[in-house]
């Protein structure tokens, strides 16, 4: 059984981190890059180590770095929260040639998933419903015309290495095809090293609908319903709500099902989301799947009442699942706010600064997942986001009404935070209706300012 | 429907009325003395009126400025919150008669419950089991001695009109019994101008469970469960939990339909709380009806998802209740810790000045209600509570596991706390094995200190 655990990363994740260890009796070492000194989760763990300099490189990715704090420390086990080096499967491997735990699934899963076009291919023989397309090799740009012709247009071109919008192109008209898709391949060279490419049937107006999952070692897998994150601005999640007003109890439970068999054919074993576009139709389709944990999943704990992170942690010490899919029940609804120090009314520019004064809101149905204080100074090296606001309520109404009283709470005063464009979010009457679809922020609220 | 609340009260159960009236939609108007200017709760109201010097009974407790405050801001309601004028019939009378809704019960159901002999009578006339006493007219010490000698000692002494400890003897000994009556007499003149005197026998050990009810003004009368607050000093509840380690289902309902009662005989409408005493053998007896909203009752809505003062509000204003007793289902184990500015250490003296910084927790299954944050100075003419920090967890043992938890991220710098006084009461076996009484606190935690 794990008795410590290093958490390789920072901010709110790290923190959530270490709630849960503290509550399994499991002790914690943070790790800090020197810009990070004063940082929460140093406060908070029980032992620190200082792995570098401040840019991600030097420190956070800084994989021997890291790996001798945990020899150093004792430590038994790595936890790498979400970005940083949570779906680097030779960090996985390297941690397991160094008898560490790595606090995710095994490494052949992170590569196969990691994979876009190997994971579609996956999926597609699985009977996983993926989007109609094409994941042969392409060998030219004269061929690739020919099978979008055959797709039909609109198509979506991506890098099979790609992630974070690079490698991406949607193409409607065919005369554009060809310079759309070599200009694609040369991003996927530069960014990725790698330039083999794929191409689908681009979905209008989908829902981002993702589907939590848990698989243990002994070929359990339980699903925790579905997460709506449709609300996007370049493909980076702004607010997310459980559970989708698009779903019924039935097409829920047949969505988890598919997910439970993608995690299956993968052979996972850990927590990790099978991303889905789902149309207007009803239609879904394999996206991809996250091999880690989320930011979002504390609205999946909101309404299943299930510590993923617990869990997690259990799976990966070798304990069969905690609960079977009959004991998950959903009650109410749960919407996350993702507080960040940017500014949305000037292309939402990161506002790294001192917090001078910070007010958290508190009472029934509201959660704060944060890294911040009255004091602290957010340094400019990292992500913008500084607090998860998550609610409860026992309808989606209700959970909408006491977001916006928790976020007329929040109060942080000297840096700029987008609290007033989560608003504008919530008070809008396309997000309102639910009917709202990842086109949705830009259309009616990023464009307009 | 109301429009406006003035709030008649000061602390977290100011903030707290606030976020209900928020997500109701009922502005707000927060009063203040003038050593309050700076409270949370005045700047998270729509608006403010400051109604005194600090000293309560120039301003909290001033009826004439706050039914002014309320006449002057339009305001058609006032919530008393607890303590102050929360049970004081005069004040729901004047506030009826200057057409303004007292939000709280009738005042004939206040002036009832709030003398404790008659309440007693009625409790016994209803068929809510009440300890063997007698509550007729005591003419002297003699007579008081032949009552106390047939219901047989230890016996207590209780003034009609008490409260807060004073006016409160048990007797043992027969021998002492007409000094120690005389003694409670005269400190009920002194302290209430009034000797109305009654004798019951006296419970060795008991637990305090009370009842959550409330009834509306058509008859419909719910309890929301119990709350076990036997951790007590100087009658001073200091943890609560929901639901009690020792009732049973069945009892829980039989429990709970006797609160009903109880509630009904008053004529009551309002959220109420009747207090039992709880024996080691299972009997319980009536004791008071506290006829407000309680400093503890976020137990009860984390356990049953139900917002209190929002039932409370909705009450009010002349709504039905908006759900059935089998609307109600308790979910999991909730604790409360009482957050103090004092010293546990030294006779718990209050420990008012400055907070220089707090850091709140949170995550998974955390709800603060505070009125603090960085930099405010905490007066010294008010109760010392400054948090109240209330977990939820799927059993007893997780809330305990998750209390520790979060009462080792609450940090509080400027000002001593009973955090790690409350630390040691979730440390104790007897807390542990839940078996504690209302004679835990000082029988192993104080008197050793």
């Amino acid at each position: 059984m794990i008795k410590k655990i290093l958490i390789a990363n920072r901010g709110e994740i790290a923190v959530r981190i270490i709630r849960t260890c503290r509550e399994m009796g499991i002790m914690t070492v943070a790790v800090y890059s020197e810009a990070d000194k004063d940082a929460l989760h140093v406060k908070l763990a029980d032992e620190s180590v200082c792995i570098g300099p401040a840019p991600s490189k030097d420190s956070y990715l800084n994989i021997p770095n890291i790996l001798s704090a945990c020899i150093l420390t004792g430590s038994d086990a790595i936890h790498p929260g979400f970005g940083f080096l949570s779906e680097n499967a030779d960090f996985a491997r390297m941690c397991r040639e160094c008898n560490i735990i790595f606090i995710g699934p095994n490494e052949n899963a992170i590569s196969l998933l990691g994979n876009k076009a190997a994971a579609r291919k996956l999926m597609k023989k699985s009977g996983v419903p993926v989007v109609d397309g094409y994941e042969g090799n392409i060998e030219n740009a004269k061929e690739a015309l020919s099978i979008a012709k055959e797709i039909g247009f609109p198509v979506m071109i991506k890098a099979a290495a790609g992630g974070g919008g690079k490698g991406i192109r949607i193409v409607r008209d065919e005369n554009l095809f060809i310079k759309e898709f070599n200009t694609a391949k040369s991003e996927a060279k530069a960014n990725f090293n790698d330039d083999e490419m794929y191409i689908e049937k681009f979905v209008e107006n989908p829902k981002h609908i993702e589907i939590q999952i848990i698989a243990d070692n002994y070929g359990n897998v339980i699903h925790l319903a579905e997460r709506d994150c449709s609300v996007q601005r370049k493909n980076q999640k702004v607010l997310e709500e459980a559970p989708s007003t698009v779903l019924t109890e039935e097409k829920r439970n047949y969505m988890g099902e598919v997910a439970k068999r993608a995690a299956r054919a993968a052979n996972y074993n850990s927590v990790g989301t099978i991303e889905f576009l789902y149309d207007k139709n009803g239609n879904f389709y394999f996206m991809e799947m996250n091999t880690r944990i989320q930011v979002e999943h504390p609205i999946t704990e909101t309404i299943t009442n299930v510590d993923i992170v617990k869990e997690q942690i259990r799976v990966a010490q070798g304990q069969k699942l905690s609960m079977t899919q009959d004991d998950v029940k959903i009650s109410g609804h749960a919407i996350e706010c993702r507080i960040n120090a940017e500014d949305p009314y000037h292309n939402f520019r990161p506002c790294p600064g001192v917090i001078s004064e910070v007010n958290f809101p508190g009472g029934l149905g509201v959660r704060v997942d944060s890294s911040i204080y009255s004091g602290y100074k957010i340094p400019p090296y990292y992500d913008s986001m500084i607090a998860k606001l998550i609610v409860h309520g026992k309808t989606r109404d209700a959970a909408i009404v006491r977001m916006k009283r928790a976020l007329d709470e929040f109060a942080v005063v000297g840096v700029t935070t987008n609290i007033d464009f989560q608003f504008s979010i919530l008070n809008d009457e396309v997000f309102a209706d639910g009917s709202y679809t990842t086109s949705f922020l830009n259309d009616r609220l990023v464009n307009n300012k």
